[in-house]
């Protein structure tokens, strides 16, 4: 394969995310929801491109569009490609969209080499949690943990997802039939970062070893909301002074704990007003890391911090756990294979967590998975600045090439 | 005097702020705006208290109740005592009224000692600007600096202030004569200290030396908002980080220079999500200090110490400023005035500035004007749980006999 023709491949693919992006919700910008009508014009418009390169395609009951490659010959087990065709609203083009475009070019090239491997391409349904406010309900199908319960769940006009299904054209009582059966690989999803890391060590694509852990907690200040000018500063129980000696000790903590990512993004006072000493303050606080231990840890030590500084202020401080959701690890034999075809396409080694959640998270519960991630300039994400670089995709395309090549080699 | 009866006169005066607060704008609760109905009860309550007193009484076109007590043989200069009578919503029953029923003891006292001393007590129509947004409407009538333009002001029912007065049965156009002549000796208001220094020191009250100057401000820090899994600790730019980081530098400030109050009550984030970080963070700042140059340079080093954490952060940094009240000293000579009562009276001596504004600060600018402070249990106020102790009003009439009687034998 030369050069040329993968730089091609390159343009086409993003080509076809800027095509996509205007299957929209709402004219001049992308907002494409769970099972909306331009799902409808996606699925039929990557159908065709499926059949066009031979493959069986349906859509299973979770709305998601499957096609399956089996050239003659290969064995049974099939290494699956993809990722999500939803968005947030006011989206970019590439989040989700530009994983399936690739899947499709890395079939093309397995197809054009005649490599003896099949190969089943997932367009995931839903992966933001935009419209019913749970996220993963395509992958979750496909792992076959998509709890019934969730049929229940109202988008904001009101309908259910059960009904949402069936105006699609679909039957929710078959979502148990999207299963993976146990003839599988693997998963290999690629996806643009969504952040700065790669952009500032100047590298097109990292081999993604784990999803890191997160918990996500509300801790609140309580203290005396008293009038700001008649109380001196040595009588005063300042909530928000409070927090905010908390806020610099979270930050303290993440960047002198290697891997450790903590963020206060939320506050909010009471009674707020600029002549009110606080009497609450309540703050959010999301950790993250690979290593649950060192999460947990960091999380205690965060909380034992919080309540040293309330003491010493004469607050109250008391908290609430909202998430605790495990480091998922990528599979260790998929990783090494794409760490080799990275070397083999003569890019720099480099392996990264991601700090966000992917349907490969899901996917990992059932099949070995993996993820391959791309530069995002300016490291922005969902939103309609969001972009890939040209090279960026072309090295990814060579990974792939690399990847199946080897792939095919061992398994065939 | 004796002890038993300045006694039962403080718990007169306190039975008085008892019922006055139940002349109310809504049942069950203390609420009485500038002019609404319950000012009429108000009035005519001390209107008759007054005349029976020997009181000449009007109320001028600001809606102040005005009487005048003229002995014979006093000289022309007359003493002015007095405070507010308009509350804030669900108020408590003694901030402004406690002065006005104490005026009327202390010159209850006066008329019993036959003291030669012409008095005027007023109750001030509206200091706390909660009907109008715009406070110490009574008081700026009085020292003749009613702004005729405040008159197009609108309450939240769209009555404009000029109605109001009409309504009222006043004359608008009469607000200028509510003006005071040339014949004053001065202005003393007693007033609760709505703080918690006199209950923590265990006085009963103190003589104010200054309403302190009060600088307000906004600040703005901007960063840049992104996913607080996937952007990394070392390139982030926090804005809420960055306002947690003057928050605690505000408070040291304030806490490491004497007579230096400084709060941040407000805080406003944007997006204000938990996974987000926040890309703006805009705070109050709110500086007293009784000494402007003190409190000048205060600002000016905490709006540096915001720049050095801006740039530090890669932040951009703004602030606007929405006020700059300079320091009102109380008059000296009513304040040794005063000074020498507390001591008479056998009371430790105590000064104190104000951190809030009063009547006095208004009248100040006018005629030699001092303020004596009463502890406030609990430091509460603007709460139906603001109380006074019986033992502290009864020092405050003791202080007043030795004032007046100092006053009317060296002014007779």
């Amino acid at each position: 394969m030369t050069d040329h023709k993968l730089q091609q491949r390159a343009q086409s693919a993003i080509a076809e995310c800027r095509r996509i992006a205007a299957m929209s919700e709402e004219p001049g910008r992308t907002t494409r929801r769970f099972l909306t009508p331009p799902v409808r014009e996606v699925h039929a418009h990557l159908r065709s491109r499926m059949e066009s390169l031979g493959m069986t395609v349906h859509t299973d009951a979770a709305g998601n569009l499957r096609g399956l490659w089996q050239p003659p010959g290969a064995p049974a087990k099939r290494l699956i490609l993809g990722s999500h065709i939803d968005t947030v609203p006011n989206a970019g083009a590439f989040d989700g969209v530009l994983g399936v475009t690739l899947a499709l070019e890395w079939l093309a090239l397995a197809h054009k080499l005649k490599l003896p491997l099949a190969i089943e391409i997932i367009a995931f349904s839903e992966e933001e949690g935009v419209r019913f406010g749970v996220p993963f309900l395509g992958s979750r199908a496909v792992v076959g943990r998509f709890d019934p319960a969730l049929l229940a769940l109202k988008d904001a006009d009101g309908t259910t997802l059960e009904q949402a299904v069936r105006d699609f054209g679909l039957d929710p009582s078959r979502i148990g039939d999207a299963a993976l059966d146990a003839d599988v690989l693997g998963f290999v999803e690629v996806h643009i970062e969504q952040g700065p890391v790669l952009e500032s060590e100047e590298l097109s694509i990292a081999a993604v070893t784990a999803i890191v852990g997160q918990s996500r907690l509300t801790l609140e200040f309580r203290g005396h909301a008293n009038h700001s000018g008649t109380t001196p500063m040595q009588l005063r129980r300042d909530a928000l002074a409070g927090a905010a000696e908390l806020i610099t000790a979270v930050e303290s903590a993440a960047r002198g704990t290697d891997g450790l990512i903590a963020t206060v993004g939320k506050i909010e006072v009471e009674p707020n007003a600029a002549n009110v000493i606080a009497g609450v303050a309540r703050a959010s606080l999301d950790v993250r890391h690979a290593n649950d231990q060192a999460r947990k840890s960091a999380v205690e030590s965060l909380l034992a911090q919080a309540q040293t500084i309330a003491a010493k202020r004469r607050l109250s401080f008391q908290h609430t756990r909202q998430m605790d959701q495990p480091a998922v690890p990528m599979d260790e034999w998929l990783t090494a294979y794409l760490a080799d075809a990275i070397a083999a396409a003569g890019l720099p080694a480099k392996h990264m967590t991601s700090g966000a959640g992917h349907d490969a998270m899901v996917m990992a519960g059932r099949v070995p998975s993996v993820m391959l991630f791309l530069r995002s300039p300016g490291g922005i994400s969902h939103h309609p600045d969001e972009t890939v670089r040209e090279e960026d995709v072309e090295a990814a395309l060579n990974v792939g090439l690399k990847f199946l090549q080897r792939l095919a080699a061992d398994v065939g």
